[in-house]
Formats: C-alpha cells, structure tokens, sequence
C-alpha cells in the first residue's frame, strides 16, 4: 500500500507496474501460510485455544489477502490513468493522510499478531476513526457545488477512498481476533 | 440482497429498515454456524479431504457475511436519501438487472454448496461475467458527457455498482471452494 499510494500520488507507471506483480507473490505466500495452518490442524487436532488461535489465522490470511488486493486496485486506477495523475490535486492531501494511516496501520496489525499486543490492537481502532472521518471529508469535498473536476474523477476519488477505508477495517478485524485470542472478549 | 434491491429501486424505507434490521439475524447465524464447524475441528480432528471441507466451510461463512453487509450497504444509502430516490431513472435499468443477477447467484450459490453440484458452481463464473460486463456499462454511463445528474449521484451509483459487482464475486470465490473439494482442481 506505500508503493501502491506512491505510485497514486506520482503517477508512477513503474512502481505501479511494481506493485501488481509483487500481487502474485503475496498470493503465493498466503497460500503457502494457509497450507501450514491446514498442516498444523491435521497432524497436531489442536483443541480450545489453540485451535481458536489456528482458525484466527486463517481469517487473519483472508483479511491479508483482501488488504493486497486492494493495493492492487490502487495501483491498477494508477496505471489505467497513466499519464495522467487520477487524482485532482485539492485530494492529494487526502490520500497522502490516508496512506499514511493505512500504512502505519498494516505495519502495526503485524507488530499486534506477531506480538498479542492487545494494546497496540486497540490502538487499531483508534486509527480507523481517523481513516473513516478523512473518508467522511473527502465525500463532503466530492459532494461540495465546488467539486469543479467533473464526474469521471470523482468515481476515481470514490472507488479510491473506499479502497483505503477497507484496507483500515481489515487491519481492524485482524486486531480485533487478537484482543479476543488474549482476552477471549468480544467476537473473533 | 432481493429487499434491498427494491427498496434501492422504490425509495421504500420501511423494507431499507427491515434488511438493516435483518442484518443482526445473519450476523449471529453466521457466528452459529462458525461454532459448530470449530466443535467439529475439536472433537473429529478431521484429516484430508474433511478438513478442508470444514475450512472451506469456515470461509464460506466469511464470505456470506460479506455478501449481507453488502445488501447492508444498499439499504443504508437508500435510508440516508429518502425520500429521495437515490438512482437517476436513467440507470434504475442497470440496477434492476444487477440486482436480478445477485439474487440468483445467492440462490444458486446456496444450492451449490448443499449440492455440491459442480456444473452450477461453474455456471456461476458465467454469472458473474454478465455482472461485469454492466457494470463495466454502468461506469460507462457515469463518465459519458451526457451524464447530468451531478456528482452527488455519481457517487451513490460508483458504490452500489461495486456493492453488487462485490456480492458476485462472493459467491464465485464460494463456488470455486465447491469446485476445489469436489475435483481437487485449483486454489480453495
């Protein structure tokens, strides 16, 4: 997602060219984690927590793999408007702050799973309160008498804004499983 | 998704709440379900092709959930503009059509997965191309010249176009799960 925003924010064919061929390898290795919690659950029938903990990962695989895909759709608008920059430069600010956010936050959600720090898990939520009211402003910007670019950018900016708030939910629902692994609160 | 199609389409509050409502009911199914396919994994430990049918299981219900929180979305954009209607006339053909295509394919998924019948799983790629290809014309329609309805609706159509193209893609990833245990031919 920062090479993707990147790309966004520079019109950068190559480093979007980047990003969805690094897609295939993020699948390949998704694959390859979900074979090995398969693995774990077939030789060692793990039970209670474990088991909880094994299903956890698998669902936190899903959420991963949704948060590449997304990139992808990032770096795809970029290269479909290429030369052209996608986005009018009254929302750059927007973007570069929502993925900012977004980036931190995948960067975190590693550091929560790695870690159990449910802390830094709850933190997660926090930060998704900031992507929804960035997301929140720029809507009002689109829907503004002011919005002089026209329609066809405007379903670009849309499609874009809805691509970085589900990347925060992601990362929210892999924090959320964690809080619940570690304090059996709440739904996985 | 059947409910929130005609609420989308009559401007009718009372079903937009009813789905909204709704939505609680399948949330709380899904979290059902999700338990008994953990208490299989504790006391079965099932192995090989029983395993990866109960994980296939697992992230079914992951993507029905996804698939109600879309008809969710629905609902809520037609509850945030009534009484107004949220599509222009112009494209309410679209979304009937859309529509029609979701519900089917969330019927026939259902069938699918109780079946196990892979001839409709495959059929269900097919689709899915239909669903592409209007909203591939719908966006058409949003970037043509002679779109006048303004930015504000732009942005509604942008969003439903991907609520549904999204649900579709739901229950492809499920029947290719249906697929993948039945024959052992491509990812789950």
């Amino acid at each position: 997602m920062e090479s993707a925003t990147q790309a966004l924010l520079q019109a950068d064919l190559l480093l979007a060219e980047q990003v969805i061929t690094d897609h295939e390898a993020i699948l390949q290795h998704a694959r390859k984690t979900e074979e090995q919690a398969l693995t774990v659950l077939a030789l060692q029938a793990p039970v209670a927590g474990d088991l909880r903990a094994v299903v956890s990962a698998l669902k936190n695989i899903a959420d991963v793999e949704r948060m590449a895909a997304l990139a992808l759709h990032v770096a795809k608008i970029t290269r479909r408007r290429h030369p052209q920059k996608v986005l009018p430069e009254e929302v750059n600010g927007y973007f570069t702050e929502m993925g900012r956010i977004a980036v931190d936050m995948g960067s975190n959600v590693k550091q929560v799973v790695l870690s159990m720090d449910t802390h830094r898990a709850e933190q997660l939520a926090d930060d998704d309160d900031d992507m929804d009211n960035l997301h929140r402003h720029l809507f009002s910007v689109l829907m503004d008498r002011e919005w002089k670019h026209g329609v066809a950018p405007a379903v670009d900016v849309t499609l874009l804004g809805r691509y970085y708030e589900r990347f925060a939910d992601h990362a929210v629902e892999i924090g959320r499983r964690v809080i619940f692994s570690a304090t059996g609160e709440s739904a996985v």
